[in-house]
């Protein structure tokens, strides 16, 4: 079949929007219509040639909503009308991986995925000649119609709407998995937040609904205040307005350090600040942030000698198929707000307009409505 | 009174061995006849004056055996003639610290004993001269009688060796307890021990006791091998004998990586190689080992993010009053075995003798029996 999708031909370059050419979904597989597709920092990181990894031409996208068009042979969990996130972790719930309760990072597809291609190692995208065209993330949800594992496809009700939900693709479940399955906080935490921006408000949102008794956020963008108190947080800091070392100023502030910190800006000096103003004794430090291919973290080794622990999380540490359904419940309940942060809503054709918005530091998510 | 000490007079000389004066217990403290202590890496740190907060005039020593003499007012919990071994991290089980059960660092007298003096801020010791001598970990268990506070003994039963039991007061604990309390290594589990001195070997039986699968073994000196497979290693891997990268070699060896991974070498590289060579999605390293003043570990944020977690480890995570007192039963009952790593007997005027043998590597550990 032919659809509609934003190619990205190579590094830096803007997306192109073209028809492309689409095979339907082998074993295994479900070709799903994506109804709305949020705009990442992991889609601009590849985007711009910052990812070493990143291979060209491929249809980006990885924080998606839609419904199931197709099943291919031997699915059995889904089937034309279900409403699914796709998930760029997926979750097999058979490889060594997802036995193990320890960890969300499903093995099952993952050096195919990394190659930009379905599990039996080919595309199902075509350029209207002929070339091939990369999968991304397994989810390529830039692109009106795509194919996706049964086994990175979450159900979600039916009820929910897409230009909403697509966000708990990534940025929700990220923020608000890190406080619930990475920290596992607890009732009455004290919390800092470095970074307040898709992910950062998720992160306070997850602390407000884990019942954190403080939520202090950092930014070095006062205009992230009010956004970030209407999500929970309860004091604000800017590091630019603090004398002196940003590390006593937050221990004081928490009374002895916090009881978790999280890193959402991905800059490695942050992630340093982020543990050492991590209580002694028990205080953990989780990163989220991505850093620059190469950037590397450092502490003194008495910093955990003394208690300290540091972590780190990938999709908020959700099992996809088993968590997604879950927060997308939440959202519907009012447990979770997801409205505010949707920004800027956008046709396919202006998706590079989102990018731009991003840089400008101007939207919290843009979302592409098919 | 009068009691004999080995005296740490200034930094990088040999201790003095002479007779002090020694006041007795005040309020919740407790005088102990010291009958054998331990020499550790950590007095010789002191000793050296590579240890930047290190005070003289000192009497150092803090892994020490011995019996109650007599009993400051207030004291409830001891009295004359009861077994005990002094802690360093002591276990007062009122503090914010003790009512965490995330943490073993009681700072109840956490300021004073940083200052060598007991926490009403004085010292006990003196010369004959009237000149005073600080406390040391408020402990000085080079001394053969000592006061300590109460809440820094632990009671331990009467018929354990005071020869053997006395390395429980640091480096047995640290060891074990960094892979029950700190690590709470699974039945089953793959693990790494960088570092085969006293340490090392205490985590490897650890691990035993613990019931991990695989413990592997890392040493830059082949001789450590026999003990360490006595002790429960099952593979040695020297790094020198290692063609290539020394993480790639390790992760192969444990299938993908170890469950978890100890450091106790006190080498900040090594820490690195520890983190990196634990098992993607749950692997857990922890840092037991004491850098050199001012190093620095590193490594890049993405070895947290797909799931590993840096930890580091004190007095092996243990609550001295309640956990030593078991581990000197393990000892008793043979579920742990000491006296193969009590290298060499010395008496008090030997002990400079003791910190020869451990620069040149020949002891595991010298005991002062007095
Ligand atoms: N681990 C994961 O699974 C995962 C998933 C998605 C995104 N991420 C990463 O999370 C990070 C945050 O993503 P986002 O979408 O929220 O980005 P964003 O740009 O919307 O927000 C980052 C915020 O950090 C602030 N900031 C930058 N430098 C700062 C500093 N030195 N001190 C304080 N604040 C500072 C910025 O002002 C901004 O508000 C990125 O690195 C992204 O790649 C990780
Ligand atoms: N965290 C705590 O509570 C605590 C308590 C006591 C001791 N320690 C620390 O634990 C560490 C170990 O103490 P120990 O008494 O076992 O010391 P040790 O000298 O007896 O043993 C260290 C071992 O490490 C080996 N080693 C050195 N460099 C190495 C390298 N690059 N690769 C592989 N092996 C290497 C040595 O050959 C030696 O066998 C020290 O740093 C000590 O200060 C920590």
């Amino acid at each position: 079949m032919r659809t509609r999708a934003a190619i990205a031909t190579k590094a830096v370059a803007p997306l192109e929007i073209a028809e492309v050419e689409l095979d339907g979904p082998r074993a295994g597989e479900v070709l799903v219509e994506i109804r709305a597709t949020g705009i990442c920092h992991t889609d601009e990181f590849t985007r711009s040639g910052a990812d070493p990894e990143g291979i060209f031409p491929a249809i980006l996208g990885h924080e998606g909503a839609g419904v199931v068009v197709e099943v291919g042979a031997g699915v059995t969990g889904l089937r034309p009308g279900d409403h699914v996130i796709p998930l760029y972790t997926p979750e097999c719930r058979e490889c060594e991986y997802c036995l193990n309760p320890k960890t969300n990072l499903c093995q099952k597809i993952r050096s195919t995925q990394g190659q930009g291609l379905m599990p039996d190692g080919t595309s199902r995208f075509r350029t209207l000649d002929g070339e091939p065209i990369f999968h991304y993330m397994g989810c390529s949800t830039f692109a009106n119609h795509t194919v996706v594992p049964e086994i990175a496809l979450a159900k979600v009700r039916q009820d929910a709407p897409f230009d909403k939900i697509c966000y708990i693709g990534c940025g929700v479940t990220t923020g608000i998995g890190a406080v619930i399955n990475t920290a596992k906080v607890e009732i009455g935490s004290r919390a800092i937040v470095f970074g307040l921006g898709g992910i950062g408000l998720n992160v306070i949102q997850g602390l407000r609904l884990a019942g954190a008794d403080q939520i202090v956020g950092v930014d070095l963008n006062p205009d992230k205040k009010p956004m970030a108190e209407r999500f929970g947080m309860t004091d604000f800091v800017n590091p630019a307005e603090v004398e002196g070392d940003l590390v006593p100023f937050l221990v004081d502030l928490t009374r002895g350090g916090a009881d978790y910190t999280f890193d959402a800006t991905g800059n490695v000096d942050v992630m340093r600040t982020a543990l050492e103003s991590a209580h002694k004794g028990w205080g953990e430090s989780i990163i989220i942030g991505v850093a620059p291919a190469g950037a590397e973290i450092s502490t003194r080794p008495f910093q955990l000698v003394t208690g300290r622990v540091w972590r780190g999380t990938a999709f908020g540490g959700a099992r996809g198929r088993t968590d997604v359904p879950k927060i997308v419940d939440w959202y519907m309940q009012g447990k979770i707000e997801i409205d505010p942060m949707i920004t800027h809503t956008l046709s396919l054709d202006e998706i590079n307009k989102g990018f731009d918005l991003m840089h400008a530091g101007e939207s919290i998510r843009s979302v592409v409505v098919y």
